[in-house]
C-alpha cells in the first residue's frame, strides 16, 4: 500500500522544531541543524557498520544504550570528527552539552552527528557559541534550513513526508537526509533523521527502523563504501494523539511500519539519484530467488559490479554481466532459468534465448531511469535494489577533489 | 626465497610444445593455442567461483575429475562459449575430440578452455580445421605463439618462467596468462596455464596449485568481478628426471610449490599491470592482522574499494579511505593503532597523528607503480595484494566497447 505524500521533512510531524545555520565550520553555507522536539520522545537509530567509528556515532551509541526519551538532536556537516581520538569525544560530548543547556534539557536527552572532512579537529568554540545562538531559531517551519545544513557536496536537499490514519487519528512521519558526498580526506556518510508524532515504544521502534533500513538504504549501492560516520535515527513524540503502538507487531504496527518504509525509501532513492557523477538512476528487481535473502544477494551484486554500472553509463544492453554478477552473488540459481528484461524490453529467456532488437534496448537504456528485472526462476524471493551507472564523473569527484 | 627466471613461457619446461594459429574466431589475429605434452603428465586446475560456468570450464572439470593423466590443452579465444547451453556443450566436446585426433590422444586426455565473447556459438567448423591443421605447428619455441592467441584486449603478452633445482636435478616451472580484457557481452577472464618438467603426483599438484592461487590470482583485483571462464591449470610432465614429489610436504614439495608461486604471483601482476585503463601499478601491504586470513579480508577491501582507487589515480593521499575501507573488511583491529605508509613516507601514525608533507605523498603517489603499507599493530598476520587504479579510462573501455 502507498501512503499519502504530504510537503516538508523533520518538521512535518507535530511536536518537532528545527533550524539550520551557519556556525563556521564550512565557509559560507549552513553547516548546523538542530531539532527539538517538544515532548518527551522515544528513539532508535541504526548505525554504521564501519569498524572505524567517528566520535558523534560512539556518544549517540552511549546515548540510545540507555534507553530514556530524548528530545534533541545537533548535527554539523563539514567535519565528521572522525579519527580524531580523545579530543574527539571530548568535542562530541561538547555539541551535546552545548545543545542541552541552551534548549533548557538534559545531556541525556540529546544525540549527535557529524559528516564531513575525517582526521581533522572540530573548530568547537564555533561550534558550541553557534549552538547556544540557535535556540532562538528553531521553528516548526525549519526543516528545510536543517536538510540544507547537514548537506556536504550533495546537489539538492532531501526531505520526505507522508500521512497515515492510526485508530482513526491523523499521524505525520517525515524525514531528512544527505547523500555520499566526498570531503578529503573521506568516505561516503549517508546521514537520514526521521521524526513522526506517533505514539511507538522504544521496542516497536527499534524494530521498524531496523527493518525499514534494512530495505532502503541497506539496498542502495552508489560505490559500495560504508563510512565512519553513517546514521539513521528515528524520534516518535506521540503529539500526534494516535493510541500508541506498544509492540512490534500488529495491524496499526504494520501500517506505521509500511509508511516509515515508504519514507526511508524515498530519502534513499534521493541519496542514489544525488549519486556522485551519476547520470542514470536503476532499478534493478530480482524475482524467483530461493528466498528474500538470495534475492537480495543477487540485487546487491549487481548493483555493485563496476562492470555492470559502467555499461550502463555506455547504455550498452550487456546482459552477459549482470547474468555473471549473479553468479557472483553465492546463491544458488540456474542460470539457463534466468530472464532479463531492460524496461520492458525482454533481453534474456530461458536456455539463453537471446533475440532483442537493439534499437528498442538502445530506447530503454538511453533514458535517465531504468529498471532491470531479472527473473531466476528458481524460488518465490524478491527483491529491489538502487544504484546509479559508474561515469568519468565519479572518477573526477573522486579522484581530484584535493587537487 | 627468490628462484632464477629464465626465458619463455609455457614451453620453457621440457617435453612441452606450443602453437598459436589464426582459425578465424577473430577476424585476424591468432585466437586458437594447443599445448602438447609430449609425456602424460599430471594435471591440476582451479576453476571460477562464478555459478555461471562456460561449456568448457564444464568439460575440463569434468576431464580432471577422473584423476587420469593428461597430453594435451587446446584454448580458444574470441569467443567464451558461454551462456551456450547444450550446443556450447557439443562444442566444448568438439575441441577435445579435434585436439585428440590430430595429435593422436585419447580424448581424456584433452583439456579445453575459451575466453572472449559470451552468449554466442563457437565457428566449430572453422576451429576443428584448424586445430587438423596445428599439429605440425606445434614447437618447442612455440610458447610466445600460444601465450598470444589466448590474450582478448591485452596489450601484451605475459608469460614468465623460472627454474630450481630438484634433488640435484635442474627443473623449470613456466606458464602464460592473459587478464581481465572486456568483449562485449562479457565479463573479465582470467586465463593461466603452467607447465613443469617436474615430476609431481596429483595430490601435490593439487595442493600446489591451490595455495598458490591463494596466494597469487586471488589476490589480485582489477574491477572485482570473476567471470563464467576463469581458468588456471597446471601440468607436471617428470621430463626433467628429477625424483618424483609424492606427497604435498617435505623440503623439495615446498621448494616446488614456492617457484610455483613465484610464477603465480609474476603472471598475476602483469594481469594488474595490464588492468583496463589502469595508470598505476598497486601493491598493498598489510601487517600486525590478528592473521593472515584478515590481513588477506583488510587487504582486499583495499584493493577493490572504488574511493581508494580513485584518490590513487587523482595522486591524493587520502589516508582517510584506506582507514575507512578496513573498517569495512568485516576483521578485528583498532582504528587508533593503525599506522599508513605510502612507499617510505609515514601518512598516519598511531592515535590518529597526521604530520606528513604533502609533496612527498604527491611525490610517491605520481609514480608509476606504488607501494601502500598498513599496519594494524594487531596481531602477526600478513599479506600482501596487488590492484590498479580506478580511472577515466576504464569507464571508457567499459561503457562503450560495444557502441
Amino acid at each position: 500500500m502507498t501512503f499519502k505524500e504530504r510537503r516538508g521533512g523533520i518538521t512535518a510531524a507535530k511536536g518537532f522544531r528545527a533550524c539550520g545555520v551557519h556556525s563556521g565550520v564550512k565557509k559560507a553555507k549552513k553547516d548546523l541543524a538542530l531539532v527539538l522536539s517538544t515532548l518527551s520522545a522515544n528513539a532508535a537509530a541504526v548505525l554504521t557498520q564501519n569498524k572505524v567509528l567517528a566520535a558523534p556515532v560512539l556518544v549517540t551509541k552511549e546515548q540510545l544504550s540507555r534507553g530514556h526519551s530524548v528530545r534533541a538532536l545537533v548535527v554539523n556537516s563539514g567535519n565528521a570528527n572522525a579519527c580524531t581520538g580523545e579530543r574527539g569525544m571530548a568535542d562530541a560530548w561538547a555539541m551535546v552539552r552545548s545543545t542541552a543547556s541552551a534548549l533548557g534539557l538534559k545531556e541525556e536527552e540529546v544525540l549527535v552527528s557529524s559528516t564531513g572532512v575525517i582526521g581533522q579537529f572540530l573548530p568547537i568554540e564555533l561550534l558550541t557559541s553557534a549552538i547556544r545562538g540557535s535556540s532562538s531559531e528553531l521553528s516548526e517551519s525549519g526543516g528545510t534550513d536543517a536538510a540544507e545544513a547537514i548537506m556536504t557536496t550533495d546537489t539538492f536537499i532531501k526531505e520526505y513526508a507522508v500521512e497515515l490514519s492510526l485508530g482513526g487519528v491523523p499521524v505525520t512521519i517525515g524525514g531528512m537526509a544527505k547523500g555520499s558526498g566526498m570531503i578529503a580526506p573521506n568516505m561516503a556518510t549517508m546521514l537520514a533523521f526521521v521524526t513522526t508524532d506517533a505514539a511507538v515504544s522504544q521496542d516497536a521502534l527499534r524494530a521498524a527502523i531496523r527493518d525499514g533500513a534494512e530495505r532502503s538504504f541497506n539496498r542502495i549501492s552508489v560505490d559500495g563504501d560504508t563510512s565512519t560516520n553513517d546514521m539513521l535515527a528515528i524520534f516518535a513524540n506521540g503529539a500526534s494523539g494516535a493510541p500508541k503502538i506498544d509492540a512490534p507487531a500488529g495491524k496499526e504496527y504494520e501500517l506505521f511500519s509500511g509508511a516509515l518504509e515508504q519514507v526511508l525509501i524515498a530519502l534513499a532513492k534521493m541519496i542514489v539519484r544525488d549519486g556522485e557523477g551519476a547520470t542514470k538512476f536503476v532499478e534493478i528487481e530480482v524475482s524467483g530467488a530461493a528466498n528474500e535473502a538470495s534475492a537480495v544477494k543477487a540485487a546487491r551484486a549487481i548493483a555493485s559490479s563496476n562492470l555492470v554500472k559502467t555499461a550502463i553509463n555506455g547504455e550498452d544492453a550487456n546482459w552477459g554481466r549482470i547474468l555473471a554478477a549473479v553468479g557472483n552473488a553465492g546463491i544458488e540459481f540456474d542460470p539457463s532459468e534466468v530472464e532479463i528484461c531492460f524496461g520492458s524490453v525482454p533481453i534474456l529467456r530461458r536456455n539463453y534465448k537471446i533475440n532483442f532488437s537493439e534499437e528498442e534496448a538502445k530506447k530503454v537504456l538511453s533514458q535517465k531511469e531504468i529498471r532491470i528485472s531479472v527473473a531466476l526462476n528458481h524460488g518465490p524471493g524478491e527483491a529491489r535494489f538502487w544504484t546509479c551507472d559508474l561515469s568519468k564523473g565519479y572518477v573526477d569527484i573522486n579522484a581530484n577533489y584535493r587537487t
